[in-house]
Order: C-alpha cells, then structure tokens, then sequence
C-alpha cells in the first residue's frame, strides 16, 4: 500500500500543508492510500521508512538510506536548492514547474504598477496629479528581454505578449544575443535559477548596455544580479528602476546596497511572487497530473 | 483651406500638446493645412473664427457663434463634462474613444498590484513575507463584474479575460442582472461616464451584495459611488479593498469620506488611469482614422 508522507511546515501561510491540499491529495491518491502529515522533521524522520511518495521542502541526501520504500521525492520549489537533484535507483526527484502562472501575474503586477503609477502614487502621497504625468506610460508597444525562458520566462512572456509587448526570450541556445538584445530593452526580466552558472550575468557591462529608460525586473534567484552594480547605476539613473523579489541574501539585510535610502526607484518584495492560497494544491495537482502519485 | 486650431494647455504634462502631437498632426491633416496652436483662452477665441477643425479641453456654447467656418470640435476627453454634447448644424462634435487601452492596463495594475502584494510591501516595510504569504493571491480564476461595458469596459474585460479572469459586463441592457451578479463578484470595476443617470449606483444595498472578499475598482467618473457607503463598508471589512482612480470630489479633499487615515485598504489613485505621453498623439490619430480631419 502507497504511503504519502507530506511535510510542508514552512513559517509561509501559503506553503504549509493545508486541509484543501491534503484533500486534494486525498482525492488524486489510489483509494484507500496511507496518507501521513508530518508536522517537524523528527516525525517526518520517524515516517520516513514506511513512506513510498514524499512532498518536502527540504531532504538531505543521507535521509534516502531511511527511505527504502520510497518512489518519488518531491518538492513544490521550482529551486534546486533544498532537495537533492539525484537519488537512488528506482526513486523519481520532481521539482515544482507549477509556478509559471503566479509568477507571471506578480511580474505584470510589479511591472504595471511601475509603468502606470501606482507605485509612485503610494509613495508620493496625496493627489500626485501633475508628478503621474510626466511618468506613466504604457505597457503595449514596449520590449521585454526575457534573461532565462523556460517555463516561468515563457509564462511570463506569453502575458506580456498578449498585453502588446514585444517579447525576446533569452536561453542558453541563444545567450551570445544578450548583449544586442539589452541595448533596445524597456524591461530586462531575469527568470533565471540559481544553478546554472548565471551569478552576477546581470553585472555592470550589461547594465551598462542597457538603455536609460530601462527597468531590471528579477523574480528567478537573487545571484543572478550584481547588486552593487544595479544599486550604483540606479543612482547614477544610468537605467530608470528595479522591481526585485529575490536577492542576493533573503531577508534582505539592512546593509545591502539595494536596500540604503538613496538608491532610487527600487521596488522591493519579499520572495513572495509565487504566494498565493492555492499553491500546495497545485503542487498536488502537478503530481498527479503527471502520473506521479501512482 | 483647412485651419487646424489645438488648445490643450492644461497642467498634466501628457495633456499637453506636444512636439510630437503637432508633428502627428502637420502629417495626418491634407497637406498645406494651416495649424494654429493656441496657449490661452485669449489666444484660442482669437484664432476661432478662422477655425475650421478644433481640438481642445473645453468650450463654451457661446463660442459657437464665434465659429462660423467651424467643422469639427474635437476633445480628447471621454468624458462628456466640458465640452457640449451637441454642436450647431454643420459641427461634428467628437470625444474621445481611443482611451480603453491605457485605462485597461491601469486598471489591470491597480488589481494585479493589489492581488499579488505589490501594494502591501509598499506599505508594510522591510521584508514582509510572512504577511505577504496569507495575503496574496491570484488574478486567474477570479470573477470580475464590469459595470459600464462601453469602449473602456470591454477593453478591461478582454485584458481580463486574457489572463484568465470571468468576465460579466453590465450595460443598461442587462443592468437588471447587477445585484446578482455582484453577488458573486471577486472585483467590482466601475467604467461608466457621469452623465448617464447612475449617480451612486454603488450605494449601501449593492455594497452589502457584494462578497467580503470583493474589491471595488473605479476608472469611470467618481459621481458612481456613494463614498460615505464605501468607506463604512472598508471599516467595518464588510468589502476587501477600493482602488479608486476618480472621486466625488477631485482632487480628493482631506475631508472626504475615503481620505481618512482609518479607512483601510484604500489604493487613491489622482485620476491618472489615461496617463501616457502619447495620449494627445493617440487623440490626433484617431481623428484621423474616422476621417474626421478631412
């Protein structure tokens, strides 16, 4: 008999176990399956050799050595970062890929908030009439570079096309054309993971090919960018803004260059884009859907 | 020979005639037009009686009579409030219709900036993620009313549905159908003008239709809702947010009902939804498409 052993105790609301998600589990599991919460790592670790599918943020490799049992490991982060990328023989390693639809809508939410003023009108306070119109403008008719186009770029770009931006997606195959691409940028979006040997890809020479008008969006890791670099050109308004949800070290620490009162035009969020209440039972559903909870 | 009279001095930078408006003008009018760009009423009336063609904020009935060569009075403005609705016999009076791109992606903005947090960590401070985390959530899958389903609402409304969102228009047609269909609304987009008789259409009774976790939207004109009722609503967490671009009153006094400090959830926007610095430019051209600069 399978035995689902789910442990998802992160401080994050969004990303715990929730009843909604253990139901959805319940429904999509064979009938009659074992399903066991774990709610710390001692009673994941004590579940553990009866367990056949495992859904964790987090597995140390030696822990595979009390998991004879054990079919699928499985994550909801897209991150490679917490779980092991290989295992033994005969156990699948699954990685959320989920997130591309949340992500997208919190890079359109960063960006049109930029664009239409909706930052600037929470942060200048009462009735900014004349200060919004010199600054707003419009969404349509402007190039997004998309810096990583998998399956979150491509989320991400398939809603910017469909909002009348003109989308050029970045990947390994064609990373020799940042450079061109950077130069007629409105939006450089970086959707990368921290894996691939991408830290600092965003560094002062390509910030420095960026147009003025330009605004650096990150929503994939935090190394990707050399925050010195995009601090000091956005002082100097060598490019017009930064909207971030990840960076270099989460929290963001007080003495980050990104974070000191001078560096203007900075939109700050807390690795939140992929929040949202239905996230572990898409997670579930992903599973499923690809036959992994078999 | 044609003269082409433009007026449009008012204090938002995008609302006044460019370089680049004129330049869309001297090359969409027959060739050899005169064009005539007045600074002040004073300037304006003096140039009038040679007009044939006027683009302009406003004008006085009266001025008609100044205008004996007069074709077309144009204003950029979709709102219907400064200048008359109806001209002497010969005289096309035109508004503007080219506005529902740019007020679709405000609109989009404040409700993607409000759903996946942006507006939250603007106002929350340094790193807030555990807050973020049981707050935000997703546009997909929610259920927008849109109330005024003109040019600009349905420009809304096909955005909307682009990324995923169900869309119900209200017209006069189906206006029966509103209560019940704000029953059922995650997002209340009010888009109607201010002259067609539905001054405080959102009242108490439809507020108290709407679900707790409704949001109240308005880009139309601010006479649709009854802001005392509004802001009790906020207060007492009756609605979930208003995001509000136009006012009862503008600019938004200090004593309005939705200005006061213990109102939560309020996005104030300066009525800046039609913010872009082609805007004047977008007005030109689409005179030009209707034929109407002949």
């Amino acid at each position: 008999m399978n035995t689902y052993l789910i442990w998802l105790e992160w401080p994050e609301k969004c990303f715990r176990t929730s009843a909604e998600a253990l139901s959805a589990l319940r429904s999509l599991a064979p009938s009659g399956a074992r399903i066991v919460r774990a709610r710390s790592e001692k009673g994941f670790l004590k579940a553990l050799p009866s367990a056949t599918h495992v859904l964790t943020w987090h597995f140390r490799s030696e822990w595979f050595a009390l998991a004879p049992r054990l079919r699928l490991l499985a994550t909801p982060a897209a991150g490679r970062e917490l779980v092991p990328k290989e295992g033994p023989p005969g156990v699948t390693i699954h990685f959320g890929g989920f997130h591309g639809g949340v992500m997208a809508e919190s890079v359109l939410a960063m960006m049109l908030a930029w664009c239409r003023g909706v930052v600037a009108a929470e942060r200048l306070g009462p009735w900014p009439k004349i200060a919004l119109s010199g600054m707003c403008y419009r969404l349509a008719g402007t190039r997004a570079v998309i810096l990583g186009y998998g399956r979150i770029g491509r989320a991400v770009g398939d809603r910017l096309s469909a909002l009348g931006v003109e989308v050029a997606g970045i990947t390994r195959r064609n990373a020799s054309s940042l450079r061109a691409e950077a130069k007629r940028a409105d939006w450089l979006v970086c959707a990368l993971p921290s894996d691939t040997g991408t830290t600092d890809i965003v560094d002062a020479r390509l910030i420095a090919a960026l147009p003025r008008r330009c605004v650096v969006v990150n929503v994939g890791r935090g190394n990707a960018i050399d925050e010195q670099a995009l601090a000091d050109a956005l002082k100097k308004g060598r490019i017009a803004a930064a909207l971030l949800d990840v960076w270099k070290k989460e929290p963001l620490p007080a003495d980050s260059p990104l974070a000191a009162a001078d560096v203007p035009n900075v939109v700050r969020m807390p690795h939140s884009a992929a929040f949202h209440p239905g996230y572990v039972s898409d997670a579930i559903r992903e599973l499923a859907s690809e036959g992994l909870l078999e």
